[in-house]
């Protein structure tokens, strides 16, 4: 207001110069304080279309942490903080972002991955924020599919006291990952290896006391209507990917096909610190871009940068992301 | 819940079977009927910090509409449609966003460009539902800068019913697109062209009230408290992008130095039909981006898909834009 006054009083209308007659204090007066920055980000959610199922796409949260040595296991930790950097990452950092997704089937809300749930950090455990700023009910989720078992993806299952987070859905988890995550022969080999033992802790302390109520799922077979469970194993024993359907409209969910694809489609060679068998998630990684990038499928990447989602196209031996545009209006 | 009845009820448990027991019903009366789509976006805002300063990033909207012919005017349709499907656009059509900014500097509130404003199409003019979502007040908004006098950029100062959409605000025009778009004669000699002749007749109709009111603007100089308006005309006359700069954080507000990016800044020589002058245009596009790709400067781009920021590199003759990470933490 009090550019505009100056403004006015430069440019001499009648109506200001009268106010300024009246009111010496009238330029001051009517000035407003500077605004505070609001200092909030907005709510992490996008919606779209697929045929007649609505998606919601969920930011759980983002994490910018410095690069663990190894991040990438087979090549040398400078090269990968290379390719962070090229990808505009602070030095010497990575950004690991976590977004699970919600389908409405239009009988069946269902939601895949539950995000990092409470107690790990600030930055992430989000989705139930987020779904309450989207206007979904905790309470209306149907099914809860875990497309593996690390804690990205299923400690949100349980709140901060222990109860189930969306207590009226049925928990699917991959057949495979159950049986290897269970284990205790497994969970005996991993005993000097502090990153699996903390996983299999882990496992333990979130679904521990739900093994008489989980749905073991398979591959190859719906886990609900037009969302079919594929085998996309390596990172885990029973990772999975799901090929979603209405009508002719189709995208795939990848879950950690690859991790950031900053780091790993761009290099779908380089094995993250997190797979259970690098080789085999390497593999399957190509099978699984070459399938989609020659049928240019909309995939939706719980890694990939929210809102999630995106095609992939071959560049040379590599791969390249190409975000969608968010559309205002659905 | 009836799936959870189902299973319970195969499984065996005790609970599910007392109660089924006690009311034959209970399984069809805890069945929650199906989640209706919600069939709502969300809101458009998207919030950074840059030193000191916050910036709101506001989709005002998007439109996909069949490509004009011409769309490009220096290469063949086939040509432009080709690069539109190739970013993933609906056959024959092309997508365009249109995105302004807000930069709160703790002592001013600077809009830069106001969007399409009402009336035009359901699908644009959202800039005030966004604002009201992200608690942002119209009444608060200290200056508005428009950096060049196209319908999409300045129709929404002014409210369906003509008034003022910032009532408060000084309103900031690039010198030369004033001179150019308010001479009679440049109008004048546009009868013959309905694209120029509409915007000529546009500026008039939102702007022509206004003349006492605007204040003139030069480049090299500040519109606010470190926002420095530069010459990056071609696109119009007066077409200005920013430097936005507080403490050692920048970055650049390019307005128009291309329309949608998958065109225009894969083919920073191909000429959108908008541009009035477009040789100048192109020259003035290969200088921006030679410039932000050495110094590895974020930009936002009002045409680019929201959140409508990111950087450009170099790729052999052309330039691609690496969209910014999505943070959902400030």
């Amino acid at each position: 207001m009090m550019d505009i006054s100056r403004r006015t009083l430069l440019t001499g209308t009648a109506a200001a110069a009268a106010t300024v007659a009246l009111d010496p204090l009238a330029g001051i007066s009517a000035a407003h304080a500077a605004t505070p920055a609001a200092g909030k980000q907005a709510p992490g959610f996008y919606r779209a279309k697929l045929g007649d199922y609505e998606i919601t796409q969920f930011a759980d949260g983002a994490r910018t942490f410095p690069m663990p040595d190894p991040f990438v296991k087979n090549v040398p930790k400078a090269e990968a903080l290379a390719a962070a950097e090229a990808a505009y990452m602070p030095k010497g950092m990575v950004t690991v972002p976590f977004n699970p997704i919600l389908i409405n089937t239009g009988s069946k809300l269902v939601l895949i991955d539950a995000g990092y749930g409470p107690g790990i950090a600030p930055q992430v455990g989000l989705l139930p924020v987020h779904m309450a700023a989207a206007g979904v009910d905790p309470n209306s989720v149907d099914i809860v599919v875990l497309s593996h078992l690390h804690p990205d993806h299923i400690n949100g299952v349980k709140t901060a006291d222990g109860k189930l987070a969306f207590p009226n859905a049925e928990h699917m988890v991959p057949a495979p990952d159950w049986a290897f995550w269970m284990s205790e022969e497994n969970a005996g080999k991993a005993a000097d290896n502090a990153m699996m033992k903390g996983y299999f802790a882990n496992v333990r302390k979130i679904l521990g006391d739900m093994a008489s109520k989980v749905t073991k799922y398979e591959w190859g077979k719906e886990v609900a209507s037009g969302i079919t469970a594929l085998d996309t194993s390596g990172h885990t024993p029973g990772h999975t990917s799901f090929a979603v359907a209405s009508g002719s409209a189709k995208m795939l969910v990848q879950s950690d096909v690859t991790n950031i694809p900053e780091l790993f489609l761009r290099h779908p060679d380089w094995h993250v610190m997190f797979d259970v068998d690098p080789a085999k998630a390497q593999q399957t990684r190509h099978k699984f871009y070459d399938m989609a990038a020659a049928d240019k499928t909309l995939i939706a990447g719980f890694h990939f940068s929210f809102p999630s989602q995106g095609y992939v196209e071959k560049d040379g031996a590599s791969y390249r992301l190409v975000p969608i545009r968010w559309n205002p209006v659905l």
